[in-house]
């Protein structure tokens, strides 16, 4: 899933990596390296004799082969010198170890010499994971650009959220869907320059051929514990069921509707006092912990594919 | 669903309540009256002045009226002198009360006068259910008689069971169920007797008409989180939906297969780290909390069904 | 600890509630109503019959009285027509019944009518707790007006919340406090019109003579799991402490400091991964959390003292 | 604290190891190898690179370098063949690397060869952690040998455990505790073949003088969230305290009560309708999960200390 996130590797990258190392400021950083190849002996003496050859300093390591699978997984963070180790050079060197391997991804990040994920949001009528997510990304904690919302909503009540986005320069593109026009095409246009893009209870089905166009990942809301209450309205599924625990769950997004893989899942008690308002209100509290720990945990490299339905969350 | 507990009013309650009045001992009893009628001004009234004019004292009461419903619900604890409020005298007065109402439901506990509830447990292979049970029982923590355990298991490996059931007089019928001989014919006789039955992992599907014969409730416990892995081995089903929580739900058995009304549920967090069998094993740890809170909830009056597929647990 | 409440029944609640009941809306209203007194026989008995008398259908009551204490707490919500039971009357029918039973409390409450409780909050330095209330605020999810935020803190940096408080005409006092001076005088006076005060992160211990002086109730957050960790910095307290779980505490203020009752405590779990700054930033999760959560309850007279340090969340 | 499990690294393991690789059953084992010393470059390189040379297949690592602190600390889990990498060579390659980076702790295990960690559990009148000890022991759930049951404490009463121990020819030893006989000289002696001891609501306090003949590591279980409520009735401070959340937690026993290095907490919710009774039962449910799953951890080699007061669970 974050295999898109390699092609981020820009030539701005590299100019700002070199920019850094030849400046006075600390040439020491913190970079993050995640691999996943077909098992076999020696893929981690392999990558950290990488490291400690060049004089990194491995801080942490993640390691995951499942159960009668042939699959390795791994996620390192590493501090090193960008003098002794300057950034170009740090891709190449794990991209002779992914080739050695026949890794299927191998992706180095450096967040404090790359460039920011850039993303976008797309919402609908229903605000209070874009609010979220806003507030967060002001106060520092969600380390990505917004390069636009897209809402099929056009929002003109909530002038503060219209306000806070003017501010920041964001811009807020309205397009209205109808029957048979999802607005996919300007859309996809859009979105052309993110890494990624999140859906704060974005309420229309992407199609096949937006997912196929885009190609990246697509992080995704549901405010139900999936695989229950799938599709419309779950908190009224969930209220009608009778549930005692209510979720969110975090996703990717596949064409199969709500079937995407979990990132992550948050539960709260409900009672036979809670009435349909009371459901809805303890879910937008899940959901917005939920999403926001999705999209961190993501652009810490934290999150793979897992076969065909799961996720790997270091 | 506990409509079937009024039943068990018999006249030995009324002997055992006439007997404890006329003793030396403390005359002081804690009651519980459960209460189920279409909804009117004054009910509470009515309740709680029929209490305080026999001298009673609330110590607790719980309403709940649904939004939009015309029912009403309440449970009340009191404490009452029995030489003032003799146990008889009690059960008619809050059947007056019921029919003035029209209440589908008006049942009172005398816990320290009335027979404990008697149920049998049906088990199959996996005994971590039964075994939690029988411990729980033998340290006085579930206020129920247990008739017998019926298991379509033999449990000739697991002999600290048996052993534990000789010794407390509980009878063990294995009963190994065939295509198309539930024995359920058998079954129905040996829990004649009881006030409602606990399947404590009990891996048959008990046909509609043993629901009928038996008339009285029945608590199951699910290692899963319903709505979500109804049937059959729901731990597998959501180790392969890659979930990041899984739950147990404790519920009423209906004809429909894992649909009766939940009456509790708990979740625990998982992660790619889990295998198959871990994610059995803490649901196993699941069960055994979820099915022994429901059947404490049930036997205090706490559980009482509410619309279609609902409950209200006080 | 609501005591202060009952002295919100301004003149201006009477005429709104006379306004009301003569205009064309609907006379039916949901009232609140909640009362503590000595226990004894027939409380309940007198408060629903006064409620039904007049037409009042009881929705919901909670009833609580304490293990070997003589006191009696309950809590009653009920719909009822105001042109057959005006406000006033209502106001004096339960005064009536307080008086019976020397109730050291009887409140009422129609959050239709009334005016809805006037708070200021209190900051300092850090102000996640402080946006978030507004969010919520704006949201209409805090039933409140806030009459002022005050801070010892200038808050240049984050423009976000100034400006918000200018479109929305809420003053910001800037009152910086140094040793020997807290300002207190001029906060009594700023806060004079509240119904309780919030101090959402105000890093200031309130002295006695400013508690007495205003009189009413104060709720506070504090970042750590009380009783542990009182006093300056429960973040790091709890960090060296090598503590797996954290925690955040909503309470009243009492002049013993971070040991007045508890309202609200909930827990994040933490592992040897976390430094102190992740701590930090599950705490202020939890906090605002917690923070809203009691507010939120308070307005709706859920919170009453108990015994000296307790408190009932019915 | 787990330095004192690499003392049981005898002969007979050895032996076994020998006796297993030459037989004719699969070679391939699972092996876990825990490490701590000073921080520097190469460590994860040059462990992972002796597994690969040896043809072990790497499954899992975790590495923890905390911040600003040179100390570095892994756990690894390889599968390695046996006729190719012997016991005995296993054990003297990682001593080597232990040597070269001057580790304080370099320790292996085979689960499948070497003994099981032989354990005494010491217990007082309240027996629930025992029964749940004894209950997951025979269900294969906990990997330890039980050499003895000591107490201060008949259990006359409860001939249920009695019986169970004898069935398994577990002896149980009464100790009567006096003032000024604690009878710890003979504790020693019963314990002297132990790996470690745990305290499953032993409510002695074992002296300095005893901590330091053991020289192994003892696993308390404490009733209370510690920090706070250290000491004796955890429960009742709690209940005085007013919380809202009550917790256990279990920890490695040092000289100073209770205030030894925390291995787990967990918590439950309570209200003021709790009562000391039921602020017991909750705890009690908690401490039995509490301490099993800190045993569990422990005998899996994720526990580790961290600084004076902390663990690392990996």
């Amino acid at each position: 899933m974050v295999g898109a996130q390699a092609r981020a590797s820009s030539s701005l990258r590299r100019t700002l990596a070199r920019a850094f190392s030849s400046s006075s400021i600390s040439p020491f950083f913190h970079g993050i390296h995640v691999f996943q190849c077909p098992d076999s002996v020696g893929i981690v003496a392999r990558l950290s004799e990488c490291i400690a050859s060049r004089g990194g300093n491995i801080h942490c390591v993640d390691v995951f082969v499942p159960e009668d699978k042939q699959i390795f997984y791994s996620r390192s963070e590493f501090a090193f010198d960008s003098t002794r180790w300057p950034r170009d050079v740090l891709e190449s060197d794990f991209q002779k170890i992914g080739k050695h391997f026949n890794a299927e991804r191998s992706i180095v990040r450096v967040p404090d010499l790359d460039p920011r994920y850039k993303i976008a949001v797309l919402a609908s009528k229903q605000d209070h994971c874009l609010v979220d997510l806003l507030y967060r990304w002001q106060e520092g904690r969600l380390p990505v650009d917004i390069n636009c919302i897209i809402s099929n909503h056009p929002r003109t009540s909530n002038t503060h959220v219209i306000r806070f986005l003017e501010r920041h320069g964001i811009p807020y593109h309205y397009l209205p869907t109808a029957l048979g026009n999802k607005r996919e095409q300007e859309m996809l246009e859009l979105v052309e320059d993110t890494d990624f893009l999140v859906l704060a209870r974005y309420m229309q089905i992407l199609s096949g051929g937006f997912l196929q166009a885009y190609g990246k990942d697509i992080i995704n809301i549901h405010h139900g514990l999936l695989p229950s209450f799938k599709g419309g309205n779950p908190s009224r599924q969930a209220f009608e069921a009778g549930v005692k625990l209510i979720g969110a769950t975090s996703h990717f997004v596949t064409e199969e509707l709500d079937a995407g893989p979990i990132i992550e899942q948050m539960v709260e008690r409900v009672s036979h006092k809670d009435n349909l308002t009371s459901f809805v209100m303890k879910s937008e509290n899940l959901e917005k912990q939920c999403l926001s720990q999705a999209i961190k945990s993501y652009c810490e490299l934290r999150v793979l594919p897992y076969e065909n339905r799961k996720t790997v969350v270091f």
